[in-house]
């Protein structure tokens, strides 16, 4: 397993996160368990921000929080200067809870309820990225009920394919998310959106997927955005002052994944726009990045205790852990590629390969295939590492296990952020009819 | 739409679920709604009950929980006098809440942990079915340390590749659960469990997998299993008195999906059993099987308010609801394909084809592709049939979307069951550490 951000092996021999010894972290706050490195956090919260708005001041960086968000975790990207990306009223809500200033607050999603879009005009969020005409019309009502002026960015659709998984590739024409300039759509909802009073269109957005490695890509988006914004000068004599390139930046899980480095990335896209600005005679516009995964993604570790083992003759040998998809749903739903390590035998050669199960009652419940580690006994400690993204989000109580708690580590300090659940939190909104009493 | 249980089309044209105009309860209850039908439940339960209980008083039909558990959902189940499979600490709990009678709850799972396994025997629950070896000897280990013995069966791999999906396939020899009858790891963990004192066997397990159609693989486990308890009589001097062939009975969700009857799938099961002991010269076991999904699979009907919908021209259409992914994941994970109709539009003739997506930020949360249906709009009703099963149980929190309410319909009535979740639920358990405040 490769060791990231604060990641080393201490003195037992054990794995340490955050200065926390990560047998201790599971002796005290039990398993199955998420730790968050926040040295590691803000370390890339950090190089984002001195990459893309220290030299370009305008710009600005929006965590895409739909990989991971809790109010602490809203704390500290407040801190970290970067603006927040939420995706519906519970994303908002958490936000606002946490004191997140709402001005850096942006507003995506293909179905905003109206209930949703109150929210976020009333609590006077930064920006709505608006995905559809059924959105901005419903957007252009409500303001007009509610006497305000909604700030918005129109959700396009650039017709590029990204290499990565069909679920998550989102640039294509033949997608859910926003209206394609291939087909005319865009312009009409540009135009659209400069003829309605209530709203304020400030720019253009695109999102070409996730877990993206090839900066190719986002230069090309860039490339084909900026081109779109000279047909909208062209077309409607305005000038759009802000671009949105979304996220999608890849993340190393395990050793195929090959990451470009921030710092890489943001020139790349830097340089295209200016280019592309000097070429088109534009001005160079406000740039917006959404980056989740590639935030939060390495910075998560989860813990597991081994418990048990079958070794099938000649076949293989599945160690089970205390969690599975009900905590990390990404195998299943992607047949996403995961390390791990025992962390309580750092230091002990690998001798076997063997497949790490989950607990739920399915056969699709399985987090690794065939992966070498030392000799497992029932009670040691595996670490899955890369888990910071897309796990506690997109957790479940199937088989009706509590989920685990989330803690965030640092200078050898263990906080806890999320509290695990309980069985009686499985059935606090469960209600017996008198007649079934 | 095919219509199930005592689902009907009322005067407005409208869906009637359980005599409840279904537009209506969306708007009392508010959409994503889950909608269970009572009756249909209970006919259900009481189908399986007299195919299997009725005219083979010995034996037993228990409930798969982990298909959807509430504290009322227990309560039916054991009104209709079945029993529970439970496979966790917070399924067990959960029926215990309800006071389902502990005697008929049999709990399951390849790692169950040494709490779980306490909470089980402190509990009296039925039976324990023993996955491996480790969780003989923790479980053995466990009884002698409270005086008390517990009654298990074990579970078995006869080696039967049923024809499903590879996640839901479970009865083959490499597969995380049970000892394989092929490797001989079934006969040795049998003589084991007779060896040790303070667990006393009363049967075999086994479990073929999911969403099986075609009786003959049941049939066939019945044998293997049988011949098996043959070779455990002629190895041990012992005759086993109890075999549970588990679930895996499929339903119907689209219209190439063809559900054997109950009544056949018992016949098939009883006759087989009695033949086979007739031949094998042993006495008939207690049979318990545990369906899941074919009790309550089509029971349930997920109403969804239909949001955006976005024409791509000469491409597709795409519809999209207030839910998705984050209250029924089984299209992303498993490809399940499902039924839809508009219950504000039940009578009006199909003319379009359309694809349904949900609302999460992610390309992979499509429901249905190209369904038909009448002239859809904004502020429609879609009712998506046969959501009961693993819908529920599976839904997450995923772009921090509230999870449902689930609602129980009967003779006209609605109850509450599961209170939607609110936004403050979604931060109850979070924790800010005062330097980060």
């Amino acid at each position: 397993m490769k060791l990231h951000g604060t990641m080393t092996i201490n003195e037992q021999g054990h794995l340490s996160i955050g200065g926390c010894d990560a047998v201790e972290l599971a002796r005290e706050f039990g398993t199955p368990l998420y730790v968050m490195d926040e040295e590691h956090l803000r370390a890339i919260c950090r190089e984002y921000y001195q990459s893309f708005v220290t030299k370009y001041p305008r710009n600005e960086v929006i965590y895409a929080s739909k990989a991971f968000l809790t109010k602490a975790m809203a704390r500290i990207i407040a801190q970290e200067k970067l603006g927040l990306d939420v995706v519906s009223g519970g994303e908002l809500y958490t936000a606002l809870e946490a004191g997140f200033p709402a001005e850096h607050i942006y507003f995506h999603g293909n179905n905003k309820s109206p209930e949703e879009l109150s929210l976020a005009l009333d609590s006077k969020i930064g920006r709505i990225i608006v995905d559809n005409l059924y959105e901005l019309e419903l957007l252009e009502g409500l303001c007009r009920e509610k006497g305000v002026k909604a700030k918005i960015l129109l959700r396009l659709q650039p017709g590029i394919e990204a290499h990565t998984h069909e679920y998550i590739q989102t640039g294509q024409i033949d997608s859910k998310f926003g209206m394609a300039i291939a087909t005319g759509q865009a312009m009409e909802i540009v135009q659209r959106a400069l003829a309605f009073d209530h709203v304020e269109l400030k720019g253009l957005h695109c999102h070409i997927g996730s877990q993206i490695f090839e900066i190719a890509s986002f230069k090309h988006a860039a490339e084909v955005m900026m081109d779109f914004l000279k047909r909208v000068q062209e077309e409607t004599c305005r000038e759009l002052s802000e671009l949105n390139l979304g996220g999608g930046i890849g993340i190393y899980y395990a050793e195929d994944d090959t990451p470009a480095p921030i710092q890489e990335f943001a020139e790349t896209i830097m340089n295209t726009v200016t280019e592309k600005a000097n070429a088109l005679q534009l001005k160079v516009p406000k740039i917006i990045i959404e980056p989740g995964r590639s935030i939060v993604g390495t910075v998560g570790t989860t813990l597991y205790t081994v418990g048990s083992i079958k070794n099938i003759p000649g076949i293989r040998t599945y160690v089970a852990v205390d969690g599975g998809m009900a905590d990390n749903p990404r195998p299943a739903l992607y047949q996403a590629k995961y390390e791990a390590a025992l962390a309580n035998k750092m230091q002990e050669a690998p001798t076997e390969v063997v497949s790490i199960t989950g607990k739920c009652c399915e056969s699709g419940d399985m987090l690794i295939w065939d992966i070498e580690l030392p000799p497992v006994e029932s009670g040691d400690i595996l670490a899955v590492s890369c888990t910071g993204a897309y796990n506690y989000s997109m957790s479940s109580n199937y088989n009706r296990l509590p989920r685990p708690a989330v803690v965030l580590v640092r200078d050898g300090n263990a906080d806890l952020i999320v509290a695990r659940e309980t069985y009686a939190d499985l059935v606090r909104n469960d209600l017996v009819p008198a007649r079934l009493k």
